[in-house]
């Protein structure tokens, strides 16, 4: 399984995955799902780059794989590729093709397979001349994009985190407390889902920079995540305790 | 979809369910998926009854229908039934067989069909002799029991309530705090999925009362739940802001 959130805000963008895949309970492995697409600047670098893109994947492994390998081999060639598209929206156009071209190469033909060969992603980030831009890429290849009232997007194991993501977030959140938010989402999935699991990628980008996001990975010896972890779930205790008392029982 | 939680604690019992029953997003009605079978004492009111039994469904209502009008039939009769059985283990396998007898009636025979006829259900309570049990019976009519270290079973749409059980319940829990914790969680489930609806039932069995639950049904109007939820999510916001700020951004 998999767990990835990612969020357009006001001041850019944010994006957490887990490194946990699994095919059965005694065959974990530990494969990222963050991918980056970059163009640096020709210019000086205070100029920074032409484009900024982050990819989070989940579902099939095998197909989700195939599609980054694809669009990063194409890189640089004379095909359609993600360092070469002129827009965000094109950029998931190409992304979806590429699923729906790999989904298409796998999958027998005529016949029900039992494996599930789906995938979904989740592609961010900005092209200079636009603005930053989210989507959410479903297997069928065809995507829906954030907006100002529905900032944010998961895929994979995405229940136990929402939750707290409805509570806290909003466009207008700033970008450290999104990033903590995010975190919060990830103790409270990997609590309930074996499957999730340490370590995870986050990245933060903020609008207009053009250059690489800001990123961390962060495992078990993170002492922030240690100390965030702790002090949500002590305070969680200590508000649950002042709760005005039922009449009840 | 249905959500249901029930919590065997130290000091008795704790459940809850919604009422809301869906077929597609324009087909709701209102359905409870709390059912009681007791047997009055004989003897004086300060004894109390023989057994309180309390049943929580979900799944295929139609299933879960008939099985609780087949339990309900039969008491009273020669046949095997709730107010007979000699204890609570007895009293599950009884729920787990008529549960395996109306999904064998109604499936048609041979051949896979595309309606999914399972459904699973909860049951806990105290027969006279006995300590309060809580067992959840799945579909295929085996069952499972709680225990210290594992005190609470969902049934339905469970994981959007779930971070919030784990991080407070366990055994020794109060009553009315396991109450709360009950409610907080399908608030969070009611907030991230329309088809988990209000009014909820809750019920409060205290060891040994052998005598009709504590009984509340939990409507828009009710001013404790209001009070809660508004508490909980003021709480939650203030516990989040003071939160140590990263170091990343």
């Amino acid at each position: 399984m998999t767990y990835c959130v990612a969020m357009r805000l006001a001041e850019g963008l944010v994006f957490a995955s887990d490194s946990r895949t699994n095919a059965g309970f005694d065959k974990i492995s530990t494969f990222r799902k963050m991918h980056f697409f970059r163009q640096p600047g020709t210019g000086s670098e205070s100029q920074g780059g032409e484009r900024e893109l982050v990819i989070l994947s989940a579902g099939n492994l095998a197909t989700s794989q195939s599609v980054i390998s694809l669009l990063e081999k194409r890189c640089g060639t004379d095909q359609a590729n993600l360092l070469d598209t002129p827009s965000m929206f094109e950029s998931a156009e190409l992304v979806g093709q590429t699923m729906r071209e790999v989904i298409q190469r796998d999958k027998p033909e005529g016949k029900d397979s039992r494996v599930d060969f789906s995938c979904s992603m989740i592609l961010g980030g900005q092209i200079r001349g636009e603005s930053p831009r989210l989507f959410n890429i479903y297997t069928e290849g065809n995507f829906i994009e954030a907006t100002r009232e529905t900032p944010y997007f998961q895929i994979g194991e995405s229940k136990y985190g929402k939750p707290i993501l409805d509570r806290i977030m909003n466009f207008e959140t700033p970008l450290e407390r999104a990033y903590q938010c995010a975190l919060i989402s990830f103790d409270s999935t990997m609590k309930s889902n074996l499957s999730v699991g340490m370590p995870l990628d986050v990245a933060i980008y903020r609008n207009d920079a053009l250059k690489p996001c800001t990123f961390e990975q962060v495992d078990e010896h993170n002492d922030y995540f240690h100390q965030l972890r702790a002090q949500w779930h002590q305070g969680i205790q200590t508000l649950f305790n002042e709760l005005d008392p039922p009449t009840i029982c």
